[in-house]
C-alpha cells in the first residue's frame, strides 16, 4: 500500500480567529481533499502576522507534503502573505505581465478604474508558478520545494473553490500520482442512523471485503451514505461502486430518494411532479409556512406548487379549510380528523392533484398530558386516497418544524414512487 | 499597556479534517475569548493521533499562554487525548472517585447501565484539576505548567459550551487577572454596511478617542454593531458604553431594532404586536411561506400571527385574495397594484390588524427587460394606511427570498415604532 499523501491547510485571517466568520474554506477543502484520496491531517488558523505565517510554514513543511494556504492576498497593508512567501522561498518579486493584464481587464469589464494599489496584485515571487484566478484579482501561486507543494490562494470562498476545483486538485493528482478514487452518495430519508445501520449490516460487511469504505452522514431527518473506493483500475472501481449501490437500492428502496451530494427531497419531488404533470398545495399549521418554503426554494416550482393556506388560528382552519367547528372542539386542532380535513380541503380549494397538511404542537409550550410537545399529525391527499400519520418528535421548536416538513415531503415521495418499491 | 494573553485552540477530530463536520467549536470559543479580552492567535485541527497531539502541545506551549483542547475524550479506543496529556505532563493516572460517582449517577438517571468502558471516563492524570462536566460523562481537565494553562474539554458542543461559560472562562479571567471588558451589540436593519459607516462616521471617530473599539458584523439584510471597551474601572466602562449606545440611537434610530447578540427582528415584532394587542397575516407570492416561517419561528407567535395565503399561482391570487383579473392582466402579478390588493385583502379576510404582502421575481429565471430578476413589490396594510415599496434585489433566488421577508418585517417595525423616530 502506498504511503498517504499528507496535506495541511493554513487559513490566514483575524476574522476567523475572533469568530467573526466560520472557517468554511477549510471545511470545504477537507471534503475535496478527502474525495481525491489526499489525507488532510492539519488545519492551522493564524492571523495576518508575519511571524505566525513564517512559523506555520516551517512547521507545515516538516509534517505535510501539500500545504494549502488561503487568505491574506488582498492589496491592502494588512495582507502580507505574499511577502512572507517570497522571503520563505528566498525569492525576489517581479511584476507578472499576464496577471497585470488580467487585473486591468477585470477592472475595465466592471467599469472601474485600476488604482496603483490594485496593480500590486500582479507583483509575485519569481520562484512561483502563477495559476490564473478567473473570478478575482489576487493571483494564485504554486511553489515546489523538496518534492513538496505549497499553494497560496485567495480567501474569498467562491474564488478559492473555483481555483481548487479547476486547477489545484487536478495538478495535485498529477504531481503526486494519486490512485483513482471514486464515490457514490446515496440519500436516505425517514430512518435514523442506527436503524439504517442495522438493516444494511450484511451489505456493509461485504463492502469491507471489497475495500469499499462507507461513511454515514446524518442530519435531521436524513442520512447520507457515502461509498468510496480507490484503485489503479478505474473500471473496476466504478463497477464495484455501481454494484454496491444497486444492492443498496434493492435492500432499502423505501428510504432512498436520490444520489449525489447536493440532491434534496424537495428537488426530487419537484422533478416527479413535473414529470407526472401533477400539482400540489399545502395547508400548514405548526410548520407555519416552512413546508411551502422548502417546496418553493426550487427554481421553477411555480409549475407545480399552486399555494398554501397557513392556518395558524382555529378561525382560519374553520373559515378557509372548512374544518368543522365540532371536530376542533371534540378532537382538537392537533388530531387525525382535523389534519385530514385540511389536506382534502386545500386540494379541492386550490384545485391541485395533491393536498398536504400538518397540525401539531411545535413547542416549547402548549403541550398537554395527552398531546405532549412534539405530537404532530400530518396528512397527504390525492384523488384516490387520504393518508394520515402521527409523529412523536422532540421538545425543540425549530427541529420539530423541520422534521414535520421533511416527513410531509416524504409522504409525497412515498406515494408518488410507490410502484418502484420491491418490499 | 499590558501584554496580550495569547490563546491557542487545539481541535481534535478526524471528522473535522475530512469536512464531515464544521469546526463550530473553535468559532464559538474564538468569539468568547475575544469577548473577555483574551487574544486567540491560533487554531490547530488535528486527528485522533498520538504523535500529532503531542507535537501540537509542544508547539502550542511555545507560542500561547492558554491552550484549549477539545475532543478526543470519549471512552472508545479512538480517543487517546487523555493518555497523551498524562505523558505530556509526565503524570500517572488515577481513578477519580467524584468523577466515577458522577458517571454512575449520569447513567442511573437515564436508566442505563454503566459499562466497564464507561468507568474509564473517571481515570484522569494526577497532576490535573478536574472541572465538573454537568452535561456529560467525559471530565474536563485543567493543567498548569510554567505559568501557562492547558484545558482539555469534551468535543460535544453543548457540553463544551457549558463548561467554558460556567467554569473555564471565569477561571482564566482570575488566573491571568484580565482587565474588565464589556460589550454592547446593537442590531440594525435595512441599511448596508458602507452607508451605515458613512452616517455614523463622526460618532465612530469619537469612539476611538474613548478607546472603544467598534466591529461591523454584516449578514444579508442586517448589520450588527459591536462596541467593546476594556478598563480596570468597571463603572467607567459601562458608563462610556451606555453613552455611546445612546448617541447611536439618536443618530440612526430608523435603522436600530434591538440590542444583544441573539435579538432578531421577528422576535422584536412579536413583542411589539403582543404589547399593542395587534394581529398579523401575510399574503406571499415570491417568499413562498418564508415570511410566515420567520414569524412563526417565535414560540408564542400564535397569539398574534393568524395565518397566511401563499398565492403562488395567479388563480390563487384572484380566488383567495380578490386581486382583480384586470389588474393581473394589465399590471402583472409583480406590481404595486397587485401587492396592495394582496395586503389589504388578507387583512380583511383573516380579520387582523395588519396585512403584509409581497410579489416579485425571485429568479434565477422569469425576469423580463422591464422587470428583471430581483424586482419585488412589498406592501403593508393596517386600518389607517397601505404602504407599498419596490425592491431591486439580486440574481440569487434564496438571497432574494430572505431579503424580501426581511424588508417586509422592517416595514412592520417602521410603522409600529414610528412615534419613536426623531428624524
Amino acid at each position: 500500500m502506498k504511503k498517504d499523501i499528507i496535506a495541511e491547510i493554513i487559513s490566514i485571517g483575524d476574522e476567523i480567529l475572533i469568530g467573526q466568520i466560520l472557517n468554511t474554506n477549510a471545511h470545504w477543502m477537507g471534503q475535496e481533499l478527502h474525495k481525491v484520496g489526499i489525507k488532510n491531517s492539519f488545519v492551522t488558523t493564524i492571523g495576518d502576522n508575519r511571524e505566525d505565517i513564517t512559523n506555520s510554514l516551517i512547521i507545515a513543511q516538516e509534517r505535510a507534503d501539500i500545504v494549502l494556504i488561503t487568505g491574506g492576498l488582498g492589496p491592502t497593508k494588512d495582507d502580507i502573505t505574499k511577502k512572507v512567501l517570497a522571503d520563505f522561498f528566498e525569492s525576489d518579486m517581479y511584476m507578472n505581465q499576464e496577471v497585470l493584464q488580467h487585473v486591468k481587464e477585470f477592472f475595465e469589464s466592471r467599469n472601474r478604474v485600476m488604482s496603483e494599489v490594485n496593480k500590486l496584485q500582479a507583483l509575485v515571487p519569481s520562484v512561483c508558478t502563477v495559476v490564473p484566478n478567473e473570478l478575482g484579482t489576487a493571483p494564485c501561486m504554486w511553489f515546489e520545494k523538496n518534492g513538496k507543494v505549497f499553494v497560496s490562494m485567495p480567501g474569498v470562498p467562491f474564488e478559492m473553490k473555483n481555483i481548487m476545483s479547476t486547477e489545484i486538485l487536478p495538478r495535485l493528482k498529477d504531481f503526486f500520482e494519486t490512485p483513482y478514487i471514486a464515490h457514490r452518495v446515496i440519500q436516505t430519508i425517514g430512518i435514523g442512523e442506527s436503524y439504517l445501520a442495522e438493516k444494511i449490516q450484511e451489505w456493509e460487511n461485504k463492502l469491507q471485503d471489497n475495500s469499499i469504505s462507507l461513511a454515514y452522514l446524518p442530519s435531521p431527518g436524513f442520512v447520507k451514505l457515502r461509498l468510496s473506493l480507490s484503485n489503479e483500475n478505474k473500471e473496476l472501481v466504478n463497477y464495484q461502486l455501481d454494484t454496491a449501490t444497486k444492492e443498496l437500492y434493492e435492500l432499502v428502496p423505501e428510504y432512498i430518494f436520490g444520489e449525489g451530494d447536493d440532491c434534496t427531497i424537495q428537488q426530487m419531488i419537484g422533478e416527479l411532479l413535473t414529470k407526472e404533470n401533477k400539482t400540489i398545495a399545502t395547508a400548514e399549521s405548526c410548520t407555519g409556512g416552512y413546508l411551502a418554503h422548502l417546496l418553493t426554494s426550487i427554481s421553477g416550482s411555480s409549475a407545480y406548487f399552486m399555494g398554501s393556506v397557513i392556518a395558524y388560528s382555529n378561525q382560519v382552519k374553520i373559515q378557509e379549510l372548512n374544518v368543522p367547528t365540532e371536530t376542533l372542539q371534540e378532537k382538537g386542532a392537533v388530531s387525525e380528523e382535523t389534519v385530514r380535513f385540511m389536506a382534502e380541503n386545500i386540494r379541492t380549494k386550490y384545485n391541485t392533484t395533491i393536498g398536504l397538511a400538518c397540525s401539531g404542537i411545535a413547542g416549547p409550550n402548549g403541550g398537554t398530558k395527552d398531546k405532549p410537545v412534539g405530537t404532530i399529525w400530518i396528512a397527504y391527499s390525492d384523488e384516490k386516497q387520504t393518508i394520515s400519520k402521527c409523529l412523536h418528535l422532540t421538545k425543540k421548536r425549530d427541529l420539530n418544524i423541520h422534521l414535520t416538513a421533511t416527513a410531509c415531503l416524504n409522504l409525497v415521495r412515498k406515494t408518488l414512487t410507490k410502484k418502484e418499491f420491491t418490499n
